[in-house]
């Protein structure tokens, strides 16, 4: 039998539905997942590393044996190596995506020949999700329960 | 540990350097593969389905005790469900290969929520790479032995 | 008030429920839908001309004082001339689509000024779904009643 | 008939010949249309947004009686709603496009189940026509005089 | 000083006004421009290899001494090595030909690698032309004025 | 024969292995070819550009004779009609890149009609190399020496 360690990052600033989608499809192919949250590269994050780090954890505790919520800084092919992870997992939506992806799978292909990419596409209901929209909304006030986990509903109603 | 079997299914007419890529990338993170020749759509193809099962096996003998390859028809997500495949395995060069593959991965998903599809991404020098480019090089005589393992090249001698 | 009579044209072989999803969005902005069914271009059709014009009428019954359904041929420029359209509407699901439909509206607009192009998206749920994929998954008795209204079933049901 | 009211919402920073090209297709369809001008996200918009809504009730304002230009803030599934709007009219032009409107239409359709996004395409002489390219020119002192209206040229020359 | 040939290769069934607009942008590029027109891989072509090749050499007349028209089969990168080519000519409309055209070039390279292919792009009032447009458009009887040039006018009326 | 200057612009930072293998694959094709180094659009630029100037001068100094390297600010119709230029060199790699060059294209076509833009693609080992990609991983220490030749290696040393 393998022994698969997949690391999912991103900036996950919320975690969207569909995040949460890509974890619960991957979580059965792999021994273990590292969700490695990013330091946000926009000004305003909606929640600090912290608070995602925290949500994030919340959101997936049912797995917690076989999932860990752990923020990175620095090149992910590093952060991968020193953590042992030999997958690299990403969501595919859509076209613009896929182009930014295949070029970070091929440059970590060069800094870390052992980390293989793969790719999951989410349901078709989050298609068209993403992160940005759900800050936008969120910050004008606009109703986004179905986008994103009672968790960060909560959260959200805390801060404005 | 996780027990997984992924079926790569294609048409592999000829199985190419990039088919075989992508088979030696998946081949350490699933526990078992099963490769699916799907009769060719087109009318002349360059091999038989028996050719090209042989073709397939004979490269990737170095794998026999954890690698099937095998010829199918009908549905994939019912030859999947037979076998007992929980994971399809697909690649991805493209923009034009990703909105089809999109397509796929939804229907699949209806007709066997079990099946989870998984895209690999090839290493650079096979991204412009396809069968029906290698396929109308060898028609024309022209040489394709960066594009194909010796094996497939063996074949087409005897077939020229 | 305006008058406006747009056409919706297609092989719709079969019509699917994302074709249904789009006239159920546009009978509302028109006064009048016409729904031009094409002769097929490719050589086994699932449903003959005629067969596809009963399943769209009798799918669309309820809008039977709004919306027509008939075969055409020749260019559609002159058919939506002929019948008075001042409209075209088409479906936009993936890029592929795109280019192809920013190409028609091209040539259209050139052969017929007067006629102007408008794109409607589906649902999510039918984002992915294609007369072509349907057909393919109905020739080997697959289940297709996700993606079809229940009339199309009953006649393909008939048929096999 | 019909009684529609399409919301066409932009930054328009110029309104284009494209922009312009667009509401002229678009005015024979609708009964009324709203356009509606957001603040800009840009650090230095070249017009600001009392300027704009200025600019392009002056460039359109043969059909004044059809035709409202207002600025809006906040969001726009919102802004439609209390306007009574039914329609939201977009431009599409590149594949870049595509997928963003896709994303937003989605979006809008979750929150305002009401408000139908359908969209068009420029002529052709339009197509690579965007409002960031003028602005750059303009800024350059270039001559923008094919892709503005007289209007927004004499407003940048009173600007410079 | 260069001494470049450059080889324009396609089905040119019919040369459209497009084609023509790329030649006369070539031409002053290079010192010599082969016009190679390959066999139509469709059944039915409108005109036939030798009727493409008289087309083309009367619509460039005027540049008799620098262009020369020829057929060709085979593979482009023998023919492109035996008439001593060291550019491949191509144009580029939209993104699903950049994706043929970038694997075709790949693939060149490394049949020919002295042959460096150059894409050029048509003005914006032929980016969606394409000659299976005007190849349909002309059977319907439609009329094709405004995209090809009056010799195939002249041609076509006697077909028809 | 033909005289002919190219203008290849670019921001450059850094000058990577892409642009040198573009360069490389122009100099035959061109009698003259200046590279026209832009100021950087983002705030912290890996270097000046002076030192950009300076890196590639060094880095193409076997074709000093021909290739000239040059800064540049302004509209770019206007510098290369000032430098005599006839042929704008871009390179293309992406589908999101190549909407964004036929828009430049087709704009820099209306400002300077005598300006022709051919593109060029890369070797596929550099299809997905970006000079966005390298100052990224060079900001955090990651070796980028498969990606810049020595010359930017040593200068980066310089700097960390």
């Amino acid at each position: 039998m393998k022994n698969t360690t997949a690391v999912y990052p991103g900036t996950f600033d919320p975690f969207t539905r569909g995040h949460e989608d890509l974890v619960r499809r991957a979580v059965d192919m792999f021994d273990r997942i590292i969700v490695a949250v990013a330091a946000s590269a926009g000004k305003g994050p909606l929640f600090s590393l912290d608070e995602r780090v925290d949500i994030i954890a919340e959101v997936l505790q049912e797995f917690a044996d076989r999932i860990e919520v752990t923020p990175f800084t620095g090149l992910l092919a590093d952060f991968a190596h020193r953590r042992g992870a030999n997958v690299m997992v990403r969501g595919l939506r859509a076209v613009t995506d896929f182009e930014y992806e295949m070029q970070m799978a091929s440059i970590n292909r060069k800094l870390a020949p052992d980390l293989e990419t793969v790719f999951f596409t989410p349901t078709e209901q989050y298609t068209f999700l993403s992160a940005s929209v759900v800050r936008e909304i969120a910050r004008f006030g606009g109703d986004v329960s179905a986008f994103v986990h009672p968790t960060v509903i909560a959260r959200l109603q805390r801060k404005f």
